[in-house]
């Protein structure tokens, strides 16, 4: 009888999923856009990390081993850059992303533009939603995080790191884009590299940043949709001259 | 002496200003788009005001006075709708516009795209900016406020309101842009009516809201240079089905 109870439980999973999956498609109507479920873990990463203690050193003066891996040119080590679990592992870039694939489970997805559907809104912070995307040649890391900056008022930070030095992110423009309830909210930066930190890149604000009542606003059933483009930079030259 | 020294002191603003407005023209560079130079007033509405009143009765499941106004179809007498002051002014909608130029001495901007340019975002909250914007055959009303919604934490939350009904609001989008130091941030959505309460728009984050960071990124020398369109809403057909 349980076995029955569970396989009907799948299949209504199954069947709300497709249906999310066609709303989502449906709003960013694009067609041929890949659509990526995404599944909210419960973040286990919240004692003093090696990011931490680098930021740390950086507000004491001291140059952080994060900032040390910027000028990289020969091959060499770096931390793991899950920022789902202090992880002991350090290895080449080259291989950061069969490490986030192969032992901390993190889907990676092909194409240009793709749709992010984030379930389960609703969890307490922390939680994180996490894929990798592979576009232009290169991987991108896309987190999406619940955290409460303010004790009580927990906001959803997005932002997007790219699997290389900083230099190599400085050729990307990527953009995030909500679209609901006739309202949209687009937003553009240049992504930041992962041996930046993603933890201070939120903690800095320097992303998509959402309250709860927007994301209520822009999430249909629990779900938020965020539709992503990478592209390479074009400088403006107006920009430039700023 | 004094006066020679006050003289001064004017042209080196004139100089200031000047300059703000180039760079504003200068990031938003469409030819032709009006730069208007906003001044904060420190808010001096913060005492329980009409609206706060109406917001209060509407909580306690009481249909409040400001949307007691939503379905006025004969013309009735509408409260002051300046975000600024406790005003006891009451008058005809049509009306609204006039009162506001001369009683709270709110500037009236022409044009379909203009850039919004607000000075001293380092002022402490509670702080509004605040401007009309003629266009389309309507006046709107933009604001931008300060204010602390976590204590010790001020946000910047901007808003455009329509100076007529919600039904004639619905037939306009607005978009608000924010673009800076390779980001760029974009708001669209349905204007409100001013019958509606700027304060509840605010106070529920149904608009765009930057922390404190963000701000700082988007802004130059202490002031921010936000890009204004109003066009007439199309309604999207999938969005409309959802």
């Amino acid at each position: 009888m349980l076995f029955f109870t569970q396989c009907f439980g799948a299949v209504l999973d199954l069947i709300h999923l497709r249906f999310q999956h066609y709303k989502a498609k449906r709003v960013f109507s694009a067609a041929g856009q890949l659509v990526c479920v995404v599944n909210p873990t419960h973040s286990l990463k919240y004692a003093p990390t090696r990011c931490a203690a680098a930021q740390e050193s950086a507000e004491q003066g001291i140059l952080p081993p994060c900032h040390h891996h910027e000028a990289v040119h020969d091959p060499q080590l770096v931390p793991c850059t899950c920022p789902l679990f202090s992880c002991p592992w350090e290895g080449h870039l080259e291989v950061v992303v069969s490490h986030l694939r192969q032992t901390h489970r993190i889907n990676i997805l092909h194409g240009a533009e793709i749709v992010f559907l984030a379930t389960d809104m609703n969890l307490p912070a922390p939680t994180d939603w996490i894929i990798m995307h592979s576009c232009l040649g290169h991987q991108f890391l896309l987190v999406l995080r619940k955290q409460e900056k303010y004790e009580g008022h927990p906001q959803f930070f997005a932002t997007m790191m790219l699997i290389g030095t900083p230099s190599q992110a400085n050729n990307f423009t990527y953009r995030l884009e909500l679209n609901r309830n006739q309202r949209r909210l687009k937003w553009e930066a240049t992504p930041r590299s992962v041996l930046e930190c993603v933890d201070s890149v939120i903690s800095d604000g320097d992303c998509l940043v959402l309250n709860t009542s927007l994301a209520q606003l822009f999430s249909d059933n629990g779900s938020l949709a965020i539709g992503i483009a990478i592209t390479t930079s074009k400088v403006h030259s107006s920009e430039a001259e700023m």
